[in-house]
């Protein structure tokens, strides 16, 4: 019964197209006892229109707010991103936010940029500085090895407790998407320490951009959860530089861009899942019937991050009676005589097992319902009611591994 | 550094006065497999006056939804509780429904009272059918054996993956107050898998009665958290017969009668969480300087039942980064420039340890912080500005046998 591979093996990087005018690398800056790479620096050759989304999180780590702020005031101009792994420069105070614009400014001067075209991303241990003296000599070096193919190496230097870099590429209309990601604690809907960082040689207005990206986010990244810890960090960037001369203004050909967007967003974001901390299982949950998607997405995110769902069904356990406890207490109110719960193995509902009917347990064999929750996918289907609102989230299972992983990560 | 006791060894049981009228039992009627007890009897002589509050979750077990609607018509002329484990009779509809109202006809009939004079409570698997055979046969064996001083057995027989019996006691006044309860999943504050019986010989009025209840439970049962999990079928019910003959009618021996309750509350709350599943410390969170209380106890909420703190704190690890972060989601705004953080050995605060201060770390010996969180009691102090909103909320730490028990629960 036990699979041979894991679920993280499962997470497979598909050809990595090179994106008109984008360079990328990583390096090993020593931020890392280990010495494996912990430096990413992703370069255009030209000015980019440039969107971002950030964490919700009161707690806003110093590279969040130095992005926040270069985004509202000139988001045309972007050139560079610097992102390092193994510290989070979040709870830093003036210090942490000097050593971010730091950052920028070293990125700035070996590429011959202003410091207001560097964007800055950090994920790791919150609370401890910058070691500058390595990032001041780390980024020199990454910008003397940027290459149009860097992405895995990009995508392999920003990974914290990840275990596979996450990438993923569209090509479309004469242009190209490409872009990598890193979970993989603290994943929570509203962000998480989740960093991504997508690119395009179309050219997009800003405002246009930033849609797209905001309406992305909002059915990828923000339907994810791996414990329901939202993190200070949280940050998806989308750099547009125009250089593959195709314009996106808006129409058709900006329903393709966003569905392509959508398309490596959700990809990413499945990743992520794939390798949250400790996972075995990947768990698709669809609510449907609620008074409106709000109304759903609350109860397939209750139960998506519920612990007690989460730990039967990396037990194997077709515990539906926890999945019904977990949709009771989202805060949205139903008629629970007419709940009706389906299990499915794999991620697109097919052949659902009806275990709840009008609120009752309908009759089925628990063989059956074991059979579904021995596959390393397994989805929800909840129906709550007659509403129109419908929601889908996407988490993993709880494990022994999530408690060690979690209980050693500083040490 | 391992401490040679657990952290449930630490719950012990006082001394439990009998109640004048009341009796108690527990015996085994064959619902679990193990054949340990599953079915307490508590039965007063005189009729009471009963108070009670349940589960929040929209989806109530049917002992909930029966004891909800006794209390509502007719909360005076209460004689007896009948509780049983190993089956929640939860999202078992019509037929559930009829067992518990069975359930009370069965006691009725072997007590000499009517159907409406009992209250019923169940706790345990969700979605199957109660046994009433068992339960027609394990009644009347109940109302054979009771006795004054049958409180730890009938404590013993209502536990579910509870490894100790929970029971408090106070005598003020010329009268006692007795009560028990159990755990220890699916705790979470608005009540959890959690249910609580109490029992005075004091003469209150019904309304009184009722509010007592209520404001020792809002600063009581629903300050504690396992798992964030709100559970069917939480009920805390408090019976009151008048048997001692001092009446509490108000002032100054309402008060008391308030205090003694909400002492009683608090103990049987701080034995669940030392018996949370899986727990190997216990955790008071702190929470001062916010807007209000109820901003208070969001933040302090957040904190406790975050799985990366708690993971920390299994881990031994003074993760203040991860406290921080759990604070900044709690959906509250304030300064992170304000956020003070002390950590402090113990449950009462004694000797902190600044670690964060206006929002950045302070200076402290990583080693200090380390020893504080080798005890087995840990108190974590936020203060978040200058707000006159506190809050105090229990926790557990959140161990690999969290995982393991709540993985296998229903094999």
């Amino acid at each position: 019964m036990e699979p041979t591979t894991t679920l993280q093996d499962e997470i497979k990087i598909g050809t990595l197209y090179p994106v008109g005018g984008f360079r990328a690398c990583g390096v090993s800056a020593g931020l890392r006892k280990s010495g494996r790479p912990d430096l990413a620096l992703i370069v255009s050759s030209r000015d980019c229109a440039a969107a971002g989304v950030f964490t919700t999180n009161q707690v806003k780590a110093a590279p969040v707010l130095v992005d926040m702020e270069r985004l509202a005031h000139d988001p045309d101009t972007i050139r560079a991103v610097v992102t390092n792994a193994a510290n989070a420069n979040a709870c830093t105070g003036e210090e942490g936010l000097h050593n971010a614009e730091r950052t920028a400014k070293v990125a700035a001067e070996a590429l011959g940029i202003t410091p207001e075209q560097v964007l800055v991303l950090s994920t790791g241990v919150i609370g401890v500085q910058l070691p500058m003296d390595r990032m001041v000599n780390g980024i020199p070096q990454a910008t003397g090895i940027l290459e149009n193919n860097g992405w895995l190496d990009a995508a392999t230097a920003i990974m914290t407790t990840d275990t596979r870099p996450k990438a993923a590429s569209r090509q479309l209309d004469g242009y190209t998407i490409t872009g990598i990601a890193k979970g993989s604690g603290m994943i929570a809907p509203n962000m998480a320490t989740m960093l991504a960082i997508l690119t395009t040689d179309a050219k997009i207005p800003q405002p246009l951009l930033q849609q797209a990206l905001r309406d992305a986010n909002s059915v990828s990244f923000n339907r994810i959860s791996v414990d329901g810890d939202t993190s200070t960090n949280d940050s998806v960037l989308l750099l547009a530089n125009g250089d593959s001369g195709v314009q996106v203004g808006g129409g058709p050909a900006y329903r393709r861009f966003l569905a392509a967007l959508t398309d490596i967003c959700t990809e990413l974001a499945h990743m992520i899942v794939r390798d949250g901390e400790g996972a075995t299982r990947f768990v698709t949950v669809k609510v449907s019937g609620a008074p409106d998607n709000l109304s759903a997405h609350q109860i397939a995110n209750t139960i998506g991050t519920s612990p007690l769902v989460k730990t039967a069904i990396y037990g194997g356990d077709a515990n539906w009676g926890r999945v019904i406890a977990a949709a009771g207490r989202a805060g949205v109110p139903f008629d629970p005589s007419r709940l009706d719960l389906w299990f499915s193995a794999g991620s697109n509902g097919q052949s659902p097992l009806q275990v709840v009917a009008n609120g009752t347990p309908a009759s089925y064999e628990e063989e059956a319902a074991a059979a579904i929750f021995a596959q390393r996918e397994v989805t929800i289907l909840l129906s709550v009611g007659d509403g129109s609102g419908v929601a889908e989230v996407w988490t993993c299972d709880f494990s022994h591994d999530y408690v060690s992983i979690n209980a050693d990560y500083r040490s």
